[in-house]
């Protein structure tokens, strides 16, 4: 076995993330009177990627028969189990972005705050069954109404979070405290915090008078804070420099932390959440379907336990390859954030995005464990599996792509001629890669679909074992060629000049 | 409201934990070859945790008919669920110690160690599925030994680490890197690492044979650590001094962290997930059994949701009050960890029997939740869920007075005469006291069994948030009786001598 190395080149420890060490100093200085969020906020992590993340589980549980040719009113019923699986994700991670911003401006807190934090997640927590109840019954209004009051309610607390935080100044960020105009943060942060809600609120309104304005506003909470970073982005495209300017103003009045609205760290601790549950769920799909009857097995196999099991075969296969992939793509994620050093916003919702489609992949495994029946969705199932994968992955790259056309978010091994910038580009295509060609030849090959699928699992964690030696190989095949036709250039430039154009390419 | 600040005194910022900032220092110094593990434990701590608690699930599920008296066959399935349920929690937290101990010894990691740990991951989330063969089919030895094989891969892949590591001595704690017998400190965590696959293949081997000795062979595996320890301890009292010198010695020949075994992050991170998923599983049976079906809707509430889901009421409430139960031991937990400045492992111990429990929480959801069907099962059903709360909670408390008991495992502010001690005591004794009062009075008053469960879960989080009130005015009392008395001490020795006879009672 090789042993490639990656460099890490101050994943998290650099000038980026100073809150939770400045925010145990200051404790330690103001002895006993407060704590460290810092618990309290992995704990709220873990609790929204796995309310974010687990409605998946009702549209994967959804019984398809292989017989059936995903008849009509299965299709319907499983749209509106994944539309409520994709809005309870959205609006959570909604949520999740807002907590984030709130404890950005209140960095320690008391009893209190951890008891009201707690109540928030409770009503958070709550928030899919509003949306089981809009997909059951889309022409009624209460389910809207019920979504909204929570909306509401959610806000509120922490609207009073923030009150609570601003009456005790020692609480908050040090660079509001020290500020001289903390009423104009309180207004501010208040303003983020509850325009969601006030769109809720008139969404519960208008649900008894016309319907579909709810849902347009309820679109519109999800989108907002897109929106109006989109308005101002085209703003400054179109009328030019006195919108940019005007913005610079407002950012300097502000905190870094406030205009840089994501904070590396919660953004790996809600991805592990998310890639944790999807990873265990699939457990409890082999435990509970897979486990034969104790009378079956006496009647059917003459009490033959392997022969009763061995019908389950392509099931394993299915959960280790499931299990494979996502901790493959964890693997992948893990790699690209040691290299991040700050998360922007368009970062933040492309790494939303590809989590969205790692929820997904229960989904997948459900259709691909199918196998074993004959039936005729097994091209649908592996074209599902493989399209969910490839946006996963695609994502992921956009992200790194993304990265590397912004300053000071990635650090300078991983750029453009930094030394792990071929060997990352490489780990970030292969998935794509891998999971477009599988698509592409189960469409042309469709006779040996189930062979190509299976040979795609097995192969990639090899692939990225060896992908170091591979990378290795080709940048020198490369350089050799180059310096065979006469170039002479130092490695590192070498290595940009090739793989750029491939990047912008794709 | 009023407004109770808690002392947090180097909440994990101490002594006691400088692993993370130790290795982020390192990686900085060594520059690119490596990686922190930080990510990769927090992931793995999150995986082990929902595995360790995901399969309660089946238990919760299982469908007690509401006129049936828990007939024995119900009992006999329950009970099976329960065993699995058991045996996967004891298991996966005897895999998360050694996974602890592993990467205590194993600070950096890179993409080998990274990949063979999700290989180790993906075996240990599959173990669930073996216990559910072993309970289906006892007599099988089918499912015994194809845990047994689970056991030894992890086990093997987890030597290979060891392996590795040692290999490539820069991944290595300094303390070994330094040291002069690395091949000694190999020896030593390979043996504690093959200990428990060792007996599992002997497991493995018996099962053709002798099927009862497996169980016993497997039983062992959870107990050893803790029956090695209390066997020393055993040998301490009766034979004295000498032993315990020879224990000494042996603990100076090794280091801090190997003595030391469990790291107070990961027991919070582990403890964490456990509480999340927990939290949020209850959420997927409210959408899955509580979204009214639209034709019954139509045909029997005449199209009135409202009326269809008032049904439910009793659900809603099951749902929030074990939501509150879960938030607040998180709660009490939190409080306690922030004055625990090192874990030994005795707490570790009572803190995992602590999450048993609370792991068992659904299960009291689940019953409770089923009021509405005034069914036969109402008192028994609060009852277990007052015994599942007590016992989660009495664990909690026990961890705190181990804790007094034991050397530098406080902060000072919690000990006792410390000013926060009062208040901690408080804080972890209401539920103990709380669910007992409750569980007493239900056989009593049977008659209000319902009102009593449904007041205590409404009293409750107000008795948190007043709590520090009411324990100042009882300080204040107790001091005023004092002093009228005669005893003039200062307020923090009367502390100390008011709650500590209460507490070596209790």
């Amino acid at each position: 076995m090789s042993a490639p190395r990656v460099a890490a080149p101050g994943s998290g420890g650099g000038a980026a993330e100073p809150e939770p060490v400045r925010g145990r100093g200051l404790e330690l200085e103001l002895g006993s009177s407060t704590q460290t969020s810092h618990r309290l906020l992995a704990y709220s992590d873990a609790l929204l990627s796995i309310i974010a993340t687990v409605m998946i589980l009702p549209v994967a549980h959804t019984k398809i028969h292989p017989d059936q040719k995903l008849g009509e009113s299965v299709q319907q019923l499983l749209l509106a189990k994944i539309a409520v699986y994709l809005m309870t994700f959205l609006i959570v991670t909604v949520a999740w972005a807002a907590h984030v911003r709130l404890f950005q401006v209140i960095e320690l807190i008391d009893d209190v705050l951890a008891l009201l934090n707690l109540a928030c997640m409770m009503i958070i927590t709550f928030l899919p069954y509003t949306f089981s109840l809009m997909a059951s019954f889309p022409e009624v209004p209460f389910g809207i109404f019920l979504f909204s009051v929570c909306a509401v309610v959610i806000g509120l607390i922490q609207a009073v979070i923030v009150v609570y935080g601003f009456y005790h100044p020692h609480l908050l960020n040090q660079q509001i405290q020290v500020s001289e105009n903390q009423n104009f943060y309180k207004r501010h942060i208040l303003k983020i915090i509850l325009r969601g809600p006030l769109l809720c609120f008139l969404a519960a309104i208008f649900s008894f008078f016309f319907i579909p304005l709810s849902y347009v506003l309820l679109g519109l909470v999800i989108v907002f804070p897109h929106l109006t970073r989109f308005i101002t982005w085209c703003k400054t495209k179109i009328v030019g420099q006195r919108d940019e300017e005007e913005e610079h103003r407002s950012l300097e009045s502000f905190t870094f932390y406030l205009s840089e609205p994501l904070s590396k760290e919660r953004v790996e601790a809600f991805s592990d959440g998310v890639y944790a549950i999807v990873a265990t769920l699939l457990i409890l799909d082999i435990c509970e379907d897979n486990v034969p009857d104790p009378r079956e097995v006496r009647e059917k196999f003459h009490g033959s336990l392997l022969e009763a099991l061995s019908e389950y075969g392509p099931n394993y296969l299915a959960y280790f390859g499931s299990f494979v992939t996502i901790g493959l793509l964890w693997f992948v994620h893990h790699s690209l954030f040691l290299y991040v050093t700050k998360a922007t916003r368009l970062m933040g919702l492309l790494n939303i995005l590809s989590l969205a489609f790692i929820g997904g992949l229960p989904l997948a495994y459900q259709l691909t464990s199918e196998f074993a029946e004959k039936s005729h969705n097994e091209i649908e199932a592996i074209q599902v599996s493989c399209v969910i994968t490839f946006f996963a992955s695609i994502f992921q790259f956009a992200i790194w792509t993304t990265a590397l056309h912004e300053r000071e978010t990635l650090h300078p091994f991983a750029r453009y001629g930094g030394k792990e910038h071929a060997f990352m580009f490489a780990k970030l295509a292969l998935y794509p890669c891998v999971s477009l060609g599988a698509f592409f030849l189960t469409c042309l090959l469709s006779e040996f679909s189930t062979a190509i699928f299976h040979l795609m699992q097995i192969v990639i964690p090899f692939a990225f074992l060896a992908l170091r030696i591979f990378v290795r190989i080709s940048l020198t095949v490369i350089k050799s060629v180059m310096s065979l036709s006469g170039r002479k250039v130092v490695l590192l430039e070498e290595e940009e000049a090739c793989l750029s154009p491939t990047e912008t390419l794709s």
